[in-house]
């Protein structure tokens, strides 16, 4: 991507990685330990942007991962594989894959008003889900868990049934999908896509030299 | 997987890593080109073991990779990236995917007799059709190719019709299949299964610590 300005931008003005997740994906939720501490080495911020993996499955025409036959027991394998080499703690919840339209809506809502506190409560989110193997699948629970964090319940109890906050998180699907968004976790790092836990590598080198 | 001596096996007697790749497939191209160097690192051989992914498919449901809508693009430029970051030279062949019968069976009928042989014809059939794009798809070309290294040309020929020989792919595969092989590349090590060329860094440290 070429620069419009003639010197080179600070890291307080470089583009945040744009980090696309379902809260129902596993994989999601590992790159999710790691994408804030990589963004930190080389001065980015990460913009945590929920999408629903069943829309998106609709376009490619996707199963759920876990439920394909071979694939499925490798995937579940991998996973738990996965996690111990990032060191990364992994309990699976009952259910899988899972709703997570109000954790997704949440997000948005919290985020138009504080961006650090949206993607605090999403990292509690997931590790709710997927650290503890906790169901996040309810409104009341994802209200309760962003309430720890000093989001006001009553205000996004009442957010969570709001017509336009369920437009906002179908624009922002529609808008992933249209940024190529066909998978969890993708990023996006100055117009580059990476699509998948495994390509925090690309990512990091990508960030570190540019693109090559 | 529990050992049968009591005594540590030295590196000769160490199971080879078994890798599955449907010549067809470019991750598994680019993985080639890594297996043997980390297989020597670590006192190992390995086992190369040509599918079809075409059989595969059916038991998994997917599609050609290149074909999906979003993931399709995707892919074609994360190949790209891929072989980059691995220092690995890619030329797309003009047909993707392409029917791989010949090459695959050509690798079997070669390895009863020498396994280095076919290891050395298939690292050549990969790189006729990744490296430099070219096609070989016809069985005049694969075995133009397994002559080039000393193959008998007119014996070879013969074997791509042989009925046995026929039948030695078709059983290879469904044994893939039901060892659990669900894509390509598709690595074994030590009873552990690992897919993707994304995967080779999980493959190196199973190698180095013989699990996590």
């Amino acid at each position: 991507m070429a620069e419009s300005s003639d010197t080179a931008p600070s890291s307080e003005t470089r583009a945040p990685i744009e980090f696309y997740f379902d809260f129902s994906s596993p994989y999601g939720y590992l790159a999710a330990h790691k994408i804030d501490d990589i963004a930190r080495l080389y001065g980015r911020t990460v913009d945590w942007k929920p999408v629903l993996l069943g829309v998106i499955f609709k376009s490619t025409g996707a199963q759920p991962l876990l439920d394909i036959p071979l694939k499925g027991a490798y995937a579940h394998r991998d996973m738990e594989r996965t996690a111990r080499f990032l060191g990364v703690p992994l309990a699976f919840p009952e259910v899988m894959p899972f709703p997570s339209i109000p954790a997704a809506r949440a997000v948005y809502w919290i985020k138009d008003q504080d961006a650090d506190l949206a993607a605090t409560v999403a990292r509690a989110l997931y590790d709710e889900a997927f650290g503890k193997g906790g169901d996040i699948r309810d409104a009341e629970v994802v209200v309760r868990i962003a309430a720890e964090h000093g989001v006001d319940a009553d205000a996004l109890t009442a957010a969570l049934g709001d017509p336009a906050v369920k437009e906002r998180l179908k624009f922002e699907v529609e808008a992933a999908l249209q940024a190529g968004v066909c998978g969890s976790p993708f990023f996006v790092v100055d117009g580059e896509p990476f699509w998948g836990a495994d390509r925090l590598d690309h990512v990091e080198r990508w960030l570190a030299t540019g693109g090559w």
